[in-house]
């Protein structure tokens, strides 16, 4: 166990609540929580048997990190806000798409858990990739430190990297959300119960674990069945907006198996 | 243990070599493979034992049951071409997307077990939910019995519902499967190992045990972070495809997350 830090969370949504969650039990004290809107800030403080206040004037000025989990357009702003009166803390965000320099003006750094986190499902941080950095060879070690008392793999990178991390995590979780969104609409639509795509999902995911993603691509659009994919297009023609989405997934994948083959 | 089938696999592929394996492995015989190309066709052949053929001519006629695990466009002309000496025989196919009408001229039936199969990695087939039909009662009687003898997960549909289940597991496998494909290239233009997004993979697929994809839903999209997303679709200026999926998933993801909110 690290060093216990006094903490301040600055938002109260999916990660927040996670990553407060898995603070708290590695033994980190959490001093308060600071949330736009009551219900989410009294929950989260509640969960963590801390107080709590949805007014940035209230929040508590003695705090070794305040760790901002925020829409990424208030970050800057609340950030500056909060700024002063805490010159000597550090202030430390969790997005992955933000530049650290957006807390400037001070001690900074980054913690970036790379996961898709929900409130009403508490992940086991211990195997969560947490990425880190900060402005100060020695915030770096401080954030080292506290990445490492809830998660087992912690990695330096960038800001710079760490945006197309982002990018590439948006693709593998949200992006291949909205995919399983579509196939569950279409069910749905057809009195089939969503219940039995989860094993095909869960495989899927699985196959991941020791392939590529172009090695693991089965289906009619990588083996190019015209067939197939013309006849399944058309089942979608009442709804242009995943008419649009087979096409271009579909074209997507062949593409990527020519190159694959042509390598 | 149901009534052991004499059997010949037509087809030689990524699923033909799980299932003839999974019903090998529940005691029936499989008289022969079938292959357009000696290399699947005897290599499936020495897993299962048994003799093989690149032949259609030389497909043996004595099997109770003929399993079409082909490319659709090639489904008919073959099953047409080997009906011919073997009308008592029971021609099945295993297409999620294909009629179970394209193999008319006597008896006939589907056994579509819906899952993601390479032939690299042999899954066990207890699990995997598998969609039976077939023109007779009797015959669907068989069907039944030697599905249930590799599956615990038997379900009846028609055909005209099985085109909509297999379009819903070409979004839900495929497609998402294509969505990190995608990742893993963003990653490897940057030097970052695919292995760090594995778990966020895993848990994407998880969560769906759980909750319904709309619920699942996480990101920028979903929370309609416009300075996000705007930036990270610049990050794919210079992949003009990858910026096509980008923008079409987030207005997806976007459209579908206010449907659900004013419902």
């Amino acid at each position: 166990m690290t060093g216990r830090m006094d903490i301040v969370l600055v938002g109260a949504g999916n990660l927040a609540t996670n990553l407060g969650y898995a603070l708290k039990s590695a033994g980190h004290r959490i001093l308060q929580v600071y949330s736009r809107t009551e219900e989410s800030a009294s929950t989260l403080a509640g969960l963590l048997q801390c107080g709590y206040t949805t007014v940035p004037e209230a929040v508590v000025p003695e705090a070794d990190m305040y760790v901002f989990s925020v829409k990424d357009s208030v970050l800057k702003p609340l950030a500056d806000k909060l700024r002063e009166g805490r010159e000597e803390a550090l202030f430390v965000h969790t997005a992955g798409s933000m530049d650290m320099d957006v807390l400037d003006g001070g001690r900074r750094g980054v913690l970036y858990p790379m996961q898709t986190f929900s409130k009403s499902r508490l992940v086991d941080f211990r195997h969560i990739p947490c990425f880190v950095e900060a402005a100060e060879a020695a915030d770096l070690a401080i954030l080292k430190d506290l990445a490492g008392s809830v998660s087992d793999s912690v990695h330096e990178l960038s800001s710079e990297d760490r945006k197309y991390l982002h990018l590439a995590a948006v693709f593998c979780c949200n992006f291949a959300n909205h995919c399983c969104a579509i196939g569950a609409e279409i069910l749905e639509r057809h009195g089939i119960p969503f219940e039995v795509m989860r094993l095909l999902i869960k495989e899927t995911a699985d196959k991941l674990g020791s392939l590529s993603p172009r090695e693991a691509q089965t289906g009619p659009a990588v083996r190019y069945d015209v067939n197939v994919i013309s006849r399944q297009r058309e089942l979608l023609a009442d709804i242009p907006e995943f008419q649009k989405v087979y096409d271009m997934m579909s074209e997507g994948i062949h593409k990527m198996s020519e190159e694959r083959n042509t390598k």
